[in-house]
């Protein structure tokens, strides 16, 4: 435990990655869940995505719903775009840390947005330097990093490539999602090290589900091979509605009180987090599948007399 | 990785500890499910426990299902036993390796038994002495061994002092059982930190429950500190009745499936279990909390064309 992290960041995305993987909500139940997260010492926030409305409705209010949402000292927000027109939107909503997103897997990327992977790298060259010369981040999250349901295993080095590619064309940071779950140990640890072994110094954070079991395995290989920055999803809202057998983003409170019972600060209260976590269960309108949601954390004792 | 262990064996709790944890099922279905499991190259499976009917009546068949049960060469057997009564039947049915429980915290086991920790390691001793003058070995399985929902967190040394006085009572091998979920990374390295530190010898098993999310951190954690031996319940069947908040055994397909992607042996096919994972859902009625048995293996692709 030695080599562990003493503090990680953990950016919470269940306001946008999760959401817009629900049923629709009202507006001001989503300003409701932005504050309530703002709330509980997190210190990064995935907001909102600028994406068309038809494409996806869950996020038709993302202007208004980030013009009414707290803005909190020491939170960073981030907003998702998938063009250039979001893009315009998010920094004219105001946004300066901004992700975009590839899929490893050619086949997977083409379903996304009917453009190969390399395809979408050229249109995210021209993003990248539309959000510097607005003086906004550029991080790319390269979904589909630990396999492809349709495509099966997706190679490291491949994604070592991709990694090369952004950062050549200057990418602020990467994000590795394991978009249908496929991510265990073996190929967290596989590839961390075909990327540093080519970009040792670029900032990299992983996003993991819990489709099989293995989310807070793979965090715990992560964290013991030095990464520091993990998305979570309150409640574990949300999934991928493109990836079929999808399930499950990994719990932020599952993974918080993990860490901080391994002594790794958070920043996060965790008890303000699951009253958050109770609060996106209610508005969305079903159980989500949380563990520690349901049964409090290792700490809460049974009376008793019970 | 280099570090882990080329092959771990599995015990298969869902037909005892599962079942014993479910709605009462017909005794034929018991059968279906132990033959099920025997065929899946599974190392280790407990079968049957052998108590008092009236209060676990999950069981009040285990001499038939037993009876009927095929006996797999290479698949070894064990049943569960409370008292000297459970002993005599178990061994009267043919068991030659039998396990006991004792709680390592003393609220917990009295609540189980009515009787402190003391008092069981007393009963626990005799029943060694039984069992091995009947030429059975004894496992001892030590509940709350990683927190108890009523005291909170069990000190690894009042557990490191069971196993001494278990050690010295005879005990051919012991289990460390997360009754509730309470185990984390953290308390499984101090655990067996503290057990190793004063019995080093002793072979040692793991039953992790998934409550809070951290089974497969748990079980990722005590392969690089060297343990090869599991417990897992098919499906995830069953819980404990008398640990409120419980849920949730480790499903034997999620750990399989991280072990064998991480080049891990362990006999099983794993084509197999899900068969069984899906006849135990069956069995049981109700959808068994296995994202493995839902999504499919990693390497179960979807058609492009879906």
């Amino acid at each position: 435990m030695s080599d562990m992290p003493e503090s990680v960041v953990i950016r919470e995305v269940g306001p946008r990655d999760g959401l817009q993987n629900e049923d629709p909500i009202p507006t001001e139940a989503k300003v409701r869940l932005l504050d309530a997260l703002s709330g509980t010492g997190v210190r990064r926030i995935e907001a909102v995505s600028f994406v068309h409305p038809k494409a996806i409705p869950q996020m038709a209010d993302a202007d208004e719903v980030w013009r009414r949402a707290a803005k909190v000292d020491g939170v960073r927000y981030s907003a998702l775009v998938p063009n250039t027109r979001g893009a315009q939107r998010a920094l004219a909503a105001g946004f300066t840390e901004i992700e975009v997103v590839v899929s490893a897997s050619d086949t997977h990327n083409r379903r996304n947005v009917n453009r190969s992977t390399d395809e979408s790298l050229d249109d995210i060259a021209a993003l990248i330097d539309l959000l510097h010369s607005a003086g906004a981040t550029a991080e790319v999250i390269v979904a589909t990093s630990f396999g492809c349901p349709y495509e099966g295993d997706v190679d490291p080095a491949r994604v070592a490539a991709i990694v090369d590619r952004v950062v050549a064309d200057g990418a602020d940071r990467v994000a590795f999602g394991d978009t249908t779950g496929m991510g265990t140990p073996r190929r967290v640890r596989e590839l961390l090290t075909a990327v540093r072994d080519r970009n040792a110094q670029v900032p990299v954070l992983l996003h993991f589900h819990n489709t099989r079991g293995t989310a807070l395995a793979n965090l715990l290989t992560a964290l013991e091979l030095g990464v520091t920055e993990f998305d979570a999803s309150v409640g574990g809202l949300g999934g991928c509605p493109y990836a079929p057998g999808a399930s499950g983003n990994l719990a932020t409170e599952e993974a918080v009180h993990m860490l901080h019972d391994m002594g790794i600060d958070t920043g996060i209260d965790l008890a303000a987090l699951l009253d958050a976590a109770a609060l996106a269960e209610r508005l969305v309108g079903r159980q989500l599948p949380s563990g520690v949601l349901r049964a409090g954390p290792r700490d809460r004792l049974t009376p008793r007399s019970a």
